[in-house]
């Protein structure tokens, strides 16, 4: 029997795959009466919010939630005072809310409390951004977005500065924001809140490709992160392949195979890595795969 | 009569002209029938080393001090417990440690009251860098010197760190040890203790070279400091001059001129700066400058 592993970060971000459980599991109330809306799409793949839509669960837009509905803030998170207005509403709010992202929130608040002015490092016009605003505001902190180096200049007019990151920013304009600020203020503090979802997908891959025979690579053929996924495997493992659906399989691949391991690009739902994986199974049971 | 501006900044940082002007006042103990030492050359600068020997004033080495002499601590500072040590010997400590370097002291201090791991970016045998290391140790801090980024592997193993730096560290390197940092720990606060002795005298060319008819720029024709003074002045003024000494100024730069303005690289003593100042008045009692 061939025996397959998935790579444990493998495709969707942990908040990501945790939004969209909870969407699953939302599926419980439409039985007990109720409807329920996604704010805003829970990720950003229309496959997957298609096959949410056929469960029952639609974003906000198309129609509007009413008093007893349920409503999913999906992993980006709101602020504060937007979640009140939906309660105030009567309606039954289910936070999807990155555990990762809350984290941001908490560090901001702790670091206005400090006594700190607030550098958040990401995009001004992010989802995750905005909430975080919310909550610095909503803890009476001060603060800025710093996109570019030049949104610095009002920062450096405050003597002690606390710096965190919109969760998916690049280590590396991080690192120069920081780098400039602990030259021109007094005191820094510093909380790096990035999340390493790219940093760990590319680790498993680095575990996982030297001891299996056959790596298996899922992704858009025009993905980056997938495509870096595949050019690290196949630097250990020759036997790596980039497909992007299941139908891509070629059972000549897995002839006289003992161990595959399967890893997917941040874009890549679970679905259709179970999809890959039971393909690989099937074609293993018509054929011995380890001979 | 002409007007001669000195640039604020001019020569030896604040720290040395403080330590310079503490062994220079210590001369009153000598009249008092105490000898008067210092603990190492008070400044890299022979000849200013000779000055003080003639007042009296001796670097420890060639003799001894006993109980009742006068021992100055120099700028660069000493751990705690060497200053206990020269106390019990019934000597008189005169602290010309630089206010920048007890400010290294207390910050270390803090951030190893506040749980912070620290990370000292300095030369792990500089005479600072010892002081400061004896601080953190009596205040019961850990950390480490941190002269390569390869030193910083130890410093990984913490979650909380705290950077400080030894005041003469380079801007560069300092940015690069927090922007890595930053990326690894979980929180990072920093206390930026560089000292802008350098920045602040070129910024000082900045203000007056364009304010002066005449700019004079003194010190060692091989000094990259004063050059750089030099290049800065001359962008912003043609009549700009670099002297060693006093004597190789030209009467004919000052004819018609109204102000002059003089700085000075930080290996040039204060008293070579007011001997070019003396002998600019003297050409303009001579001649008239500004006719």
């Amino acid at each position: 029997m061939v025996e397959i592993i998935v790579a444990p970060n493998a495709g969707f971000c942990f908040g990501v795959k945790r939004a969209v459980k909870l969407a699953e599991e939302s599926v419980s109330l439409i039985e007990e009466g109720r409807r329920v809306y996604t704010l805003g799409p829970i990720i950003h793949n229309p496959q997957e919010v298609g096959r949410l839509k056929k469960l029952g669960v639609n974003p906000v837009g198309e129609e509007e939630p009413s008093k007893g509905d349920a409503i999913i803030i999906r992993s980006h998170g709101i602020p504060p005072e937007r979640e009140r207005e939906l309660k105030e509403k009567g309606l039954k709010v289910i936070d999807a809310t990155c555990p990762y992202v809350k984290a941001v929130h908490e560090a901001v608040c702790q670091l206005a409390k400090e006594g700190y002015f607030i550098v958040l490092v990401g995009e001004k016009n992010h989802p995750e951004v905005i909430g975080t605003l919310g909550y610095l505001k909503e803890c009476n902190g001060e603060g800025i977005v710093v996109e570019t180096l030049e949104d610095l200049n009002e920062a450096l007019k405050h003597e002690r500065v606390g710096v965190v990151s919109q969760t998916t920013q690049s280590e590396k304009f991080f690192k120069e924001v920081v780098g400039e600020l602990a030259l021109w203020v007094k005191e820094l503090k510093v909380i790096n809140t990035i999340c390493n979802a790219t940093s760990v997908r590319q680790e498993d891959v680095y575990n996982l490709a030297p001891q299996v025979d056959v790596m298996i690579i899922i992704g858009g053929k025009n993905s980056g992160n997938t495509r870096r996924l595949y050019n690290i495997s196949k630097s250990l493992n020759p036997n790596s392949y980039h497909i992007e659906t299941a139908e891509e399989l070629q059972p000549e691949w897995f002839e006289g195979v003992k161990k595959v391991g399967i890893t997917a690009g941040a874009s890549t739902p679970s679905w259709i890595i179970e999809q890959v994986k039971g393909k690989i199974e099937e074609i293993c049971e018509r054929q011995s795969c380890y001979s």
